[in-house]
């Protein structure tokens, strides 16, 4: 898959409900500010005043009647903003932009988890990124059960956190099914391990994708 | 243009700032009341308690950051629960859908007026319609400074109220073309007019369209 030509690195982490995912992105970072890179963090949805207003639609569990479609299109409308304001911006300047979800997201909760086709995704993917995609994709992968007991620990559930446990099986598959079909981009962390365990993982394979990115660039 | 086969009619109303669209709208619902059909009026971007929302963000004049991506998207996805959530229904119930506004004026004012390319926003228009489109549009069309001076005695001006006279002008070529490409949908009515004037003109032409529709349904 050709990507745009921007100086940056763009790097997303990927992960259902428990999975870690504020812990681990921190440890992200900290991990390539060590190795001198000039990092920005972000998340989606959100990342922009009027996308975190957009969260705020999203993740409201008093918005029962949305459709999947609306639901969607919002995520894309919020993506539309953080690209514009804050992501190829950085990536034009050479910063490596660090996501907090992106795009693997729309295809695991409303494509797999809400039963939206993979091509609808697919012309709103290519209508808004117009060719740009992450460099490397983290997936914290935890067993389901494990991942709900630790988000339930964090208070009243949102929008997402409200439903069934079957859904989160099919978004858990559908984070694994993307991260099979794309083995270049995708890095799978087994994230249902001790935190050091996690964080060691982490680090061999930004370790190994340093040097191999690395060593691209002097061949090329 | 083939529309999916529904048993209510769809109209909507489009119209620049100042073209009267509130006034007149009433009396095309009170026509076609008086017609004895079971009219839903109903209005863009909202139209559902969600998309009010939307129109709130999308009206709001702190909202300056916003792409012409975003603002499209935003569009779109209030309409798509818009469209679920009411205008759908209605339709399949055997209602008359009358519409403030729809897609034509994603043309008018995302693609004319702020230069997004009509393919990219047909993309978006075909994701979330499926073929269903307006049976018959009427475009309120009025001198631009006639119409912005109408406007700026309802006060404070919204995000869109606050764009320079191009800007309407733009819009207001883009609605003509529109127009001019879809003779059978569009019915393009002079609301520079005195008031009894305009409404005279709808009735007409209100009174013709129904007439041609119970003629052709009758022969087929």
């Amino acid at each position: 898959m050709m990507v745009d030509a921007v100086p940056g690195v763009f790097i997303t982490v990927e992960g259902s409900e428990g999975s870690g995912k504020t812990t681990n992105i921190a440890h992200v970072r900290a991990y390539l500010e060590a190795a001198g890179r000039d990092v920005l963090l972000t998340r989606e949805p959100g990342g922009t005043s009027l996308g975190e207003q957009l969260r705020g639609l999203l993740l409201d569990h008093r918005q029962a009647a949305m459709s999947v479609e609306t639901e969607l299109l919002l995520m894309i409308a919020a993506r539309a903003q953080h690209l514009e304001e804050v992501i190829r911006p950085a990536l034009a300047a050479g910063r490596w932009v660090l996501c907090d979800r992106f795009t693997d997201a729309s295809y695991a909760y409303q494509g797999a988890g809400r039963g939206m086709e993979p091509e609808r995704i697919a012309v709103l993917e290519h209508w808004v990124q117009r060719g740009l995609r992450p460099d490397l994709t983290l997936l914290l992968d935890i067993p389901v059960e494990i991942g709900l007991q630790r988000a339930s620990a964090r208070g009243e559930p949102d929008r997402f956190e409200c439903e069934v446990v079957a859904f989160f099986e099919r978004v858990r598959e559908g984070y694994l099914a993307r991260a099979e079909a794309e083995p270049d981009r995708f890095r799978v962390i087994d994230a249902g391990r001790p935190p050091e365990d996690v964080q060691q993982q982490i680090e061999s394979v930004l370790e190994r994708w340093l040097h191999e990115r690395f060593r691209n660039q002097m061949e090329s």
